[in-house]
C-alpha cells in the first residue's frame, strides 16, 4: 500500500572541545556536530531488521575518537574528515552529511597581551560548514550564522508598490538591521579555509558598513559581491538577512518630536530577505 | 562577474488572534503567519529599483485585512485564501508559499462542561500547513509539530552494525522518547481537513502506543503507514523522530540495582530519524 | 578588606526519569531538582579548603540513589526526603533548599481508555514545589508555573489614572491572556499533596474563567481566594500573572470595521502584576 | 478571610533603541527596561477600583517620552532619572524599582578604524543595572550578566567531602568554564559609571585568567575581591558562577589516551555557586 521514497538518519548536536596544548599557549576549539547518513536502512524501517543500521550512539564515539588525533585546525578538515570515514567506511552508505558548527572564544586580554590558556566568549555568531559526501567525491559548504550587524543611517526604502493594503511609508532615512545567515561552495582543490572565511567575513562587515542601502535586497546583493570578490574559489553565495526592524516611535501625544533619534526594536513580525549569488 | 540565481523574500512570523463571537460561544483562533514570494524582483537587487517589491509591511496589512471576513476555520483554508491574494494578484509573482502554525487552545472545564470564552493553553504542539500556489495551481501540506510522546516499555533495539567504535550494547526493554514532526500531502480534491487531520493524529498516537518498537525507524514506518491508512486523501507522510534518549543510570556504585526504574532524561545529543511514506 | 558576608551552592537541573512498574500499568514520573545548600563552607571561598564541601556531583548522585527507593508520588515527599538528607546528614549545615519541577505527561488514549505504558507529553505547565529545611524544620512551597489561559470576554480596565503620558484609552471590554505563576505555603501537619494541588488550581481555573475581570490585579485577587478557599491547608499564595497583550488591531485604512474581532498577540512590553494573599 | 500582605505591578522588557547624531558619529545605546512600582493599589486587587492604577501602558511611554531629552550616557544615569520620575511624581507610590540591561554593540572596524555609523552586535553579556527609589532615596546596583569565560587549564579540586554516595575523583587540571553574573552596590555619591563599570569587569577578567582555582567557590572569591580593589565606590558584590563542566570522555574504549584533550560540554546538570563580599 506504500513505499518508503526516502529515508535518512544520523546524531545531532554532538558537542565537543578539544585543547590542544602547545608549549607556550593552549588552542581550544569547541564545536557541535550533526551527522546525517542516507543509505541502505529501508529493513530497518520496514521489518525492524537493524543488521546495516550504524548506531548513532556509534557516531557519536566516532566524533570524539577522530578528534583525538585530528589537528581541528579548522571545521572544514574535520567535517571532510568524518565524511570520509562514514561514507567510505561502510558499504551500505550512499552519503554522508556533516553539519559543524564553531563556537567564538577570543582570549583574555590580561595587561594588553592576550593570555596563552584563558578565553572569553559568549557572541552569537557561529562559523558553520556543510561537509557531504558521495560516489566518492566531497561537496564543501562553509559559512556564518547570527552575526548581529546594525547600520544608524545610509538606509532608505522607496518607490514600492503600493495599493489599497499598504500603509508603509517611504523613507529616506531608517535605522538598518539584519542577523546575518550566509553560505557559500567553494571550487573543487586547495583552499585556505581560515583567510578565506576571514576575508569574506571582513569583507561582508565592510560593505555592509560602507553602502547606502535602497533595499535589503540590494543590501544582501552588494554584500554577496564582496563575498565572491574576497575569495576566488567561492562559486556561490546564499544569504538571509531577516529585517529586524526598529520602528520610530511617536512621541507626538507628548507634545515631542522625533527626528530618527528613538526607536523600539521588534522581534516579530520580522521580514525575511533572501537570495543566491553565483560566480560566472 | 555574478549572476542572481535566486531570490525570495516575504514576512515572517505575523501573529493573528481571530475570535469569533457566536451566539453561545465564542470561536478562538491564534496562528502564526510566514509568507515567501518568489517572482520578477531582480531589480530590487542588483539595482535598489523597488518598483516590483510588494513591502513586507503590505503582508502583514494583508493577513489582517483578510482574515477580517475569513471563517478561519481550519489553517488550510486560510493558507489558500492567502496564497490565492498574493500568486493571483500581483502579476510579477511565479509563486507564493504561505506557512501556518496554530497555537493549541482548549475551553477551561468549570463543573465539567467547557466554558463559552475562556480557554487554557500552552502544550508545545502546533498544527501547522503549507500552501504553494504558483502557476494556478495551489498544493497543501498539513501537519504538526511538537507532539511529545514516550512508551515506557515494549521498545527495543538489537541487532545493529558492531565494528571498533560500537559501544552500545544491545537493548529489549528501553523508553523511547520523541517530539514527533509530520507533514503530509493532500491530492488534488476537497478534504474535510480538520477530520483528517485528527484522523492522522490519532492513528498515529495509537499506534506509537501499542506497537512494539525494534528501532525508532520502524516506530516511523509504522506511524506512517497509519496515517496514511487513517486518511485517504493523504498522498505522502514525512516523519522525523528525534531520539529522546533516557539513559538509564548506573546505581552500582551506591550497592543499588536499578531494573529500567531511574533514568536521566538528556536533551542533547539525540539521534535523528526521518523518513517518507508514499502512497502506492 | 573584604568579609564574605553570604555563601550558598549546589546542583541545579538535575533531571529524573522514573517508572514504577506495576502489574496493570506503569507510572511515569518526570522532574528536575535544583539542591542548594547553606553552611560553613567559608574556608572553600577564602583559602580554597574544600574539606566541608559536599561535591555538587554528589548531590546528583543522592538524587538519583534516594529517587530508587522512594515512591515519588508527589513533588512535596520526595523534596522533603531530599532536604532531611542534606540538612539532617552534614552537620556542616545550616539549611537545605530543594526545588523541583514536574514535567507533565498523560497517558495516550486508545480507542478512548488510557493506554498503561504510553504518555503524551509536552505542555508548557508545570507542578513546582520548594522545599527549605533548617533548624530541624522543614517549610514546604507548592505551585505552578506556565499555566496559559485566555478569556475572550468579561474584562474590562477603565478608570485608572490619566496624565500627560497616558494615551491607553478605557476599554469595557478586551481579552485577558497571562501565564499564571503561583506558589503557596502550607501550613506545618498532613496534606494531602495531590489533591491539594489538584483543588488549587481547579478553584483559580474556574474563576478565572467565570467572574468579570475589571483588572488583571482584580483577576488576581479573586483567583489567589479561590485558592485559599479550595484548600485549607494553605496559608498564603502568591501569584505572578504577565499581561500577555492582545492589541487590536486598526483595519480602518482598508475601510474594514473591528469589532473585537482581528488582535495581534505580543510577547513583549508586557504588564507583570503580582501579590500575595495571605490567610486571617 | 484574607489579607493582601503583598503587591507589586509594573511594565516588563520596553525596548529602546537611542541613536545620538553627532556631527562626526553616532551614538547607539539598546536597552531593555522593566519598571516596577509599590504603592497604595490595593483598591485595584480587591474591588477593581483603578483610580490609583498607573497603566503600564503609561510606564512604556515614559520610558520613550524621557529617553527623549536624557543622554543616555550609562544604564545607572537612565535609572536614576526613571525612578525619579515614578517615585516623585506619583504620591501613592512606596517605591520604584527600574532594571535595565544593555545589548551589545560595538562599531564596525573598516580598514582598520571603527566606522561612525555601522555596529556589529551579538554577544551574550550584558551590562545590567537596577536603581530602586523609596523614600527619597536611590540604590543604585550595577552589573554584568552572561560573560562567558573558560580557562584551559590552573584549575582544580580536591580534598572535598567524600561519603557512600561520592563518585567524583580528585583533580588537579580540568577546564574550568562559567557563565558570570555579577551585581554590585556603590556607595552613596558622585560614580564615574562607566570608568567603574569597565575597571571592575577587566579585573574580574584578569583575575579569572591568572588565578590558579582550587575550586569555583575560591575564583568566585578572588574575583569579588578583584572588583572591589578597581573600584572604591563598590561596596558589596554578588556573584553566581554556574560549573559549566567540560567533561573528559572516556576513549579508552577505542584503545585511545585522552590527557585532558577531548572533551564533552554539558549544559545540565550544572553546579551553581554563590557568595557576597562586603567591603570592611
Amino acid at each position: 500500500m506504500s513505499v518508503l521514497s526516502h529515508n535518512s538518519y544520523g546524531k545531532s548536536r554532538v558537542r565537543l572541545t578539544k585543547v590542544t596544548r602547545r608549549e607556550e599557549r593552549h588552542e581550544l576549539m569547541e564545536i557541535t556536530v550533526d551527522i546525517e547518513l542516507e543509505g541502505d536502512f529501508e529493513a530497518s524501517y520496514t521489518e525492524g531488521d537493524n543488521r546495516r543500521i550504524v548506531a548513532t550512539d556509534t557516531m557519536k564515539n566516532t566524533v570524539y575518537a577522530l578528534a583525538r588525533s585530528h589537528s581541528l585546525e579548522h571545521l572544514e578538515g574535520f567535517g571532510l574528515h568524518l565524511a570520509a570515514h562514514f561514507a567510505d567506511g561502510y558499504p551500505q552508505l550512499r552519503s554522508a552529511t556533516i553539519r559543524l558548527a564553531q563556537q567564538p572564544w577570543e582570549r583574555i586580554a590580561v595587561g594588553g597581551a592576550p593570555h596563552p590558556t584563558a578565553f572569553v566568549g559568549g557572541g552569537s555568531e557561529q562559523r558553520v560548514c556543510t561537509v557531504v559526501r558521495s560516489g566518492g567525491r566531497s561537496h564543501v559548504e562553509a559559512g556564518l550564522e547570527g552575526l548581529l550587524v546594525l547600520k544608524t543611517t545610509d538606509s532608505s526604502f522607496t518607490g514600492f508598490e503600493r495599493d489599497a493594503l499598504t500603509t508603509l511609508p517611504d523613507t529616506d532615512d531608517r535605522i538598518l538591521a539584519t542577523s546575518v545567515t550566509a553560505r557559500w561552495s567553494y571550487a573543487p582543490g586547495a583552499v585556505d579555509w581560515n583567510r578565506c572565511h576571514a576575508a569574506a567575513r571582513v569583507a561582508m562587515l565592510e560593505v555592509f558598513a560602507t553602502h547606502h542601502s535602497l533595499a535589503v535586497q540590494q543590501t544582501l546583493h552588494v554584500m554577496g559581491e564582496a563575498a565572491l570578490a574576497a575569495c576566488p574559489q567561492i562559486t556561490e553565495i546564499t544569504l538571509q538577512l531577516p529585517n529586524r526592524h526598529r520602528l520610530l516611535v511617536n512621541l507626538q501625544p507628548f507634545r515631542l518630536d522625533n527626528p530618527n533619534v528613538i526607536f523600539v526594536p521588534t522581534d516579530e513580525p520580522y521580514g525575511m530577505i533572501s537570495g543566491t549569488l553565483r560566480r560566472e
